[in-house]
């Protein structure tokens, strides 16, 4: 392994979420207002536990993209608000739910909702959120917009059980698996971005055009955070390196060694992703693997391919501090490792 | 106790759901249609374990609702197929969820889906159908219906949230235990009686009218559903016996015999709902308590109240035979046991 971490703040010339935070920074306190004032409820284990989550310190990158993509067309309106706040609930239920069938403890660098409450705690406020998502998209009133992201979620839950499916599958290929990270975290970037042009009243070309830009950078974030996952450790990324590799997450380095190893190498990565050598040493041994075959390399060249299709997306967009903020977004996908 | 069964099928002079079935047979031939169409998925375990559930023998009682009040208003069109479909997505999805967090092994006589499979695939099929729900919806155009949809929803998950807060806890008092199965169970049928109105263009008047059947019907069910758990057999119930009792469910039988109770006998109860005292042996002596304090004639009187009520919210529409069909269900519903 020749991975390295940047370390975040990056040097001035490395690409960074700067630029974007500092342009959403108004919306995002106006959104941030929704989020608190929606996840409200008569019974306080809602509120407490939801906080927990979205108080936990991630980026919100899909209602930052949906307010950058507002901007970058100039929308006039505050729309954007209620709906990132939507997306950023079925965000959350989704986390939440992910976490119950991952059996997750840590995410972000904190003890998961599971964790601190219980499953059936975290499954219904689960389902609470993403309730409350659609009521916040019925108050914004556009059936477009609801078309849209009612499909979002029902692909998203198709992902997952998809993902549930091909669990500990090592013979997951290639195609599989993009299809996949499309279902489970790229719809929500590209409908997030999409429904930016809906709400600008703009033509089928430029909703294309953004759910293009936020479908790739959904795939590219995916990506890299596949390859960090045997690289970083847990001060840096909040989840402890090896976290795929001892739940058996089939996830794209594994699929491309085990596509170019041998009969012993195959045999080795069925035993570990069926669970039975996931030993310090065993992942000392994976990424010995990963790195003779180029496994890490090669999935870091596909993330770029994907992010150069998101800036691309954008291209026919007139030049704007918004455009070129999304365009660093994506060049800060593939630039976070390696 | 003095609880007998009345067997079903009941004898002629017994209320039934028969003519509810009759009157909607054609109308649920169209929902079921809908159903296993939008259960599909290219993803084989989605419609696997959801055909399970859905095809196992419930009586869509939602969908029957929601079918007959159209009728009830001569509604001319076709549009309660899909919506009713959609009702029972939601519904099916809270079965799911329900399940996993109650770690139940029977539903209706037959392992649940998380038995079969597992939680995670019941957690995120749940999800699936939810969002097919909210598809159908938006298929449908109607922001009014997803609006009250959308907020039963959140009410449901509220309540589910509100009991799982309250579990075990015997001192839950009477108002606490209404509001909980009010959000649980009442809203949702409450909500596909309402949108029967929604679709047939009635007036708001209507639409509360049948919002107040559904809402006491919903209620009288949930009532007569906890009394049948300390009475009926796995035979004919489909849940055994004592199942409520044995997962330190308190309902409303336990909140009257505790609060009534003496200090043994609120000794008794605190042990056997935190899970310590739940053989036989103490189930028999928890029925003692309830037989003593009259808990489960007093749950029975309560249920014909809101059946009373359900009945009475009809009375402002002309005799038909859908008016005659669910005021019969309202009695079915408190005529299924003592």
């Amino acid at each position: 392994m020749t991975a390295e971490i940047i370390p975040h703040p990056a040097s001035p010339a490395a690409p960074s979420l700067d630029a974007l935070m500092a342009l959403v920074a108004e919306d995002m306190h106006a959104v941030n207002a929704v989020i608190l004032e929606r996840m409200q409820s008569r019974i306080p284990l809602i509120p407490e536990l939801a906080g927990h989550l979205i108080a936990g310190g991630g980026k919100r990158m899909r209602p930052m993209l949906a307010l950058a993509c507002a901007q970058m067309l100039d929308y006039p309106g505050s729309r954007q608000h209620l709906l990132a706040a939507a997306v950023e609930f079925i965000h959350t239920a989704t986390l939440l739910h992910d976490d119950v069938v991952d059996g997750s403890d840590l995410r972000r660098g904190r003890p998961t909702a599971n964790m601190v409450w219980n499953n059936s705690a975290a499954v219904l406020v689960g389902d609470f959120l993403f309730s409350r998502a659609f009521e916040l998209m019925v108050e914004d009133g556009s059936l477009k917009v609801l078309r849209i992201l009612s499909h979002a979620s029902a692909v998203i839950a198709e992902g997952e059980v998809h993902q549930l499916s091909a669990q500990r599958k090592v013979t997951t290929d290639e195609t599989q698996y993009l299809d996949i990270i499309d279902a489970k975290t790229a719809a929500l970037f590209a409908a997030s971005c999409r429904i930016a042009a809906v709400i600008a009243e703009r033509d089928e070309r430029t909703e294309n055009a953004l759910d293009t830009y936020g479908r790739n950078l959904g795939i590219a974030f995916q990506l890299v955070d596949d390859a960090i996952d045997y690289a970083s450790d847990a001060d840096t990324m909040g989840k402890g390196v090896g976290d795929d590799f001892r739940d058996g997450k089939v996830t794209l380095p594994v699929i491309l060694a085990f596509a170019r190893g041998d009969a012993a190498e195959r045999t080795f990565w069925q035993a570990a992703m069926a669970g039975s050598r996931i030993s310090d040493d065993d992942l000392a041994h994976a990424k010995l693997l990963l790195d003779r075959h180029d496994a890490i390399a090669d999935t870091m060249e596909r993330a770029r391919l994907y992010a150069r299709r998101a800036i691309d997306a954008l291209g026919a967009f007139p030049v704007s501090a918004a455009r070129d903020a999304l365009v660093e977004a994506a060049q800060f996908a593939v630039a976070r490792a390696y």
